[in-house]
């Protein structure tokens, strides 16, 4: 596998490519928060992006760059989270085939949002190599490109430009984090922040119950997740060979958060902000939280990834409060 | 008592002096609630707002009225909603004292809330005749002014300043709607955007359940709710002289909502734009939804009131979209 990463360039260079297809999503703080924690963040709020989730910004980045000729083959994904949706809404805008292969086992609701952009779904039995083979298969079919949900060039410039957005807004940040789970955004934040500011400070946040990029920086080699368990179910995925090398050459450090600083995050985000967070995206306040030392007092930016989340079932009572 | 209403250079007065205490909330929008409802509408997020709703800008023009005389003895209301809040935290930044009165029944958050801005509460029974007696001996044994929650020049002035900074935002707009409860809200609304542009529709969303704004316009005299029944909860009081004053002169049409349509507007705006709003701030979308006619195809401004909600009390299940 080619191991190159995007630069700056690139990043921007996606920039441009995504701009007529993507919002531009607002950057929002809260005195209350910064209160609290006494720091001055800044939460780039990619909840109110296209497909509710930033998986819009590199799905677009990937989608508009095929060849005239493979896009008429079409592109395709397994998948059941945000990246499904994204790309299945970003062939929709290039008017080109999409061709999800999603577990049996998939919400209603997301094989609706998926089907609503007119993508063919195919399902299967709900393990890793039911995903693959049946997307083998699609392949063979159809001919289409297959999209990786992170482990791509093509797919972390993309992810770079929600920071590219952010450090455009907002000057003099300190420090700079996103949420890590398979590290398609981590990896393009931390290449965008360190190429504009080389001195700035980039954190990813993980959850405890899946810890593998902060064990794989530990040991220096991908250590994948078994068995992971995390609310976070946006990071269940572990970092690829692209992402683990941009993670290790950019990111300063992973930064731990438990359930209950998720818990406690999201809590104050949806109670402060009045905004709908899904709990991936709490993960990096919520290792603020957990772990004083080295942010007090700084001007810190948040990536808030997504806001897709099954309201019915929040995971605090928030009347209590 | 005065009937003088103020004019859009008393709105414009009002929000250089509250600029410096207050959000400039952001105006956002959603290409599939658009797409959805065949217009195009722009947000104005009150919610986002100081204590969570756009009575903290009519509250802190009443306090940085005041002279310095009547500053020190304070000022007064009796609410159990977000005018309590927002009265108490407009005299924290003045650092003067307030004082609250609540029925003893008011939820444990919201007497926290307004004691955690240091205001004094006062407790009593939950009957109108008990709050106002309670309220008379407060401002004897004070001295404290009573500050109304809608029927004063200054509250009006202040929450007409959120549609000024609507229509600085966004250029062209054909209509402009507010919720009506009280009436504070639509009042400044109607001035502010009538004396920027006399051909801008304003119209007032109103709860079937809670219709005393639209059967007093009808009738030409002020009839007053009799035990309103509505989940919209801020928009439970009664027009009073001067707000009743000001929608006659304004307000082209006051549109009524089922609880259905609040639901269905309050399900959309949190699905598709992932922002909390509470069920009064739904009720604007909701008329729309229930009334075509008049808008499609139009630029509409919505102001959105507040974003205070038990979280715990949905009046929906969003799992089964």
């Amino acid at each position: 596998m080619d191991l190159k990463l995007p630069s700056l360039e690139d990043i921007k260079d996606a920039h441009r490519r995504i701009s007529p297809f993507i919002h531009r999503t607002p950057v929002l703080k809260s005195s209350l928060i910064n209160k609290y924690m006494g720091a001055e963040i800044f939460f780039k709020c990619e909840n109110f992006q296209s497909v509710g989730a930033f998986k819009f910004r590199g799905a677009t980045n990937a989608v508009m760059q095929l060849s005239p000729e493979e896009s008429s083959r079409g592109v395709g994904t397994h998948s059941s989270g945000n990246h499904a949706a994204a790309l299945a809404k970003a062939a929709a805008v290039r008017d080109i085939p999409a061709y999800i292969v999603m577990p049996e086992t998939s919400p209603e609701v997301k094989k609706k949002a998926v089907a609503g952009y007119g993508a063919k779904i195919y399902l299967c039995r709900p393990t890793l190599d039911a995903r693959e083979s049946k997307m083998e298969e699609v392949m063979i079919e159809t001919g289409c490109t297959f999209v990786h949900p992170y482990n791509r060039f093509d797919i972390i410039a993309g992810q770079g430009t929600a920071a590219l957005e952010l450090l455009e807004d907002i000057h003099g940040l300190d420090l700079v984090m996103a949420p890590v789970g398979g590290g398609g955004l981590i990896s393009g934040t931390s290449i965008c922040a360190k190429g504009i500011n080389p001195d700035i400070k980039v954190w990813a946040g993980e959850p405890e119950g899946a810890d593998d990029a902060y064990r794989s920086l530990q040991a220096g080699k991908i250590i994948p997740s078994v068995n992971p368990q995390t609310m976070a179910d946006g990071l269940l995925t572990s970092l690829g060979e692209l992402t683990f090398k941009a993670v290790r050459e950019n990111v300063d450090e992973i930064r731990l958060c438990s359930e209950e600083n998720i818990v406690k995050a999201m809590r104050l985000v949806w109670e402060r902000m009045k905004i709908i967070i899904e709990p991936s995206s709490a993960v990096p306040l919520g290792a603020l939280i957990q772990n004083p030392g080295g942010w007090e007092g700084k001007r810190i930016g948040i990536i808030i990834s997504g806001g897709n989340v099954e309201l019915s079932d929040l995971p605090f009572k928030p009347s209590d409060i």
